[in-house]
């Protein structure tokens, strides 16, 4: 189990090694990739949230598999996807201003997802309920503070 | 290595043990997601494709972490994302025709993409440009079926 949480660092890591600019042709292409991974991010974590919440039946295996993807997707826009020069989208100009702010808080969502991943696998469904909460209130805040209603 | 792509495999089993008609609210949400389960593994596809014809320096480190991906989000669209009622978007009603086509050549996309991971991992470039030929092959012949222009 150990195994596949590294494997989602190493899989991040590995992506973070490829220079931003070299990573989207176009601005527009940066605002498309970052914003299907929070769409693919937000259905997968609907999902564990569902079961969390009881509005679905509770399955481990179920909520451990949306974990991992929300785990690994949860890394992939912060390399490159918010460069210079891909300002738009629903993207507030605070992100290419307050970078130190937007920095944490991303680096906030990936622990957070690597900690949720962690708890998904003890089957304790109470520290779901928090985790699941937890990495909610962090989503929500990144976005008040940088994307546009 | 093998529990890589092993892990990638579960990933897509629990995912696809979660009923289909839980999984979208409303048939946007659907469309929503297939498009950008399409759009990340077009753009980490892209990036292996660029080192693999010359076109970005090879980095095996970066081809397996991408490839990886690749792998994990193919698998994504066929459970629920296409579900009956979820027509739309740029998906020709072929899909919910000819199912069993369909079906065929999502079922091939699965296999090239565990594939181009099993060669990426071997390190060799020639082979991982035969795979990246063959992969892009099958996502063009599914879109040239199954997607409008």
């Amino acid at each position: 189990m150990k195994r596949l949480a590294t494997f989602a660092v190493a899989v991040a890591c590995a992506a973070l090694s490829v220079p931003a600019a070299a990573q989207f042709a176009k601005p527009e292409d940066a605002i498309k990739y970052r914003q299907s991974a929070m769409a693919l991010q937000g259905a997968h974590f609907g999902r564990i949230a569902a079961m969390a919440n009881g509005r679905a039946p509770y399955d481990k295996a179920a909520v451990i598999a949306n974990a991992e993807l929300v785990a690994t997707i949860s890394q992939l826009p912060w390399s490159g996807a918010y460069a210079p020069g891909t300002e738009g989208g629903k993207a507030k100009p605070e992100i290419w201003k307050d970078t130190a702010k937007f920095k944490e808080t991303s680096d906030k969502l990936v622990a957070e997802t690597a900690k949720l991943l962690t708890v998904a696998k003890t089957g304790d469904l109470d520290a779901l309920k928090a985790a699941v909460s937890s990495t909610g209130e962090t989503c929500k805040s990144c976005h008040d503070a940088f994307r546009s209603k």
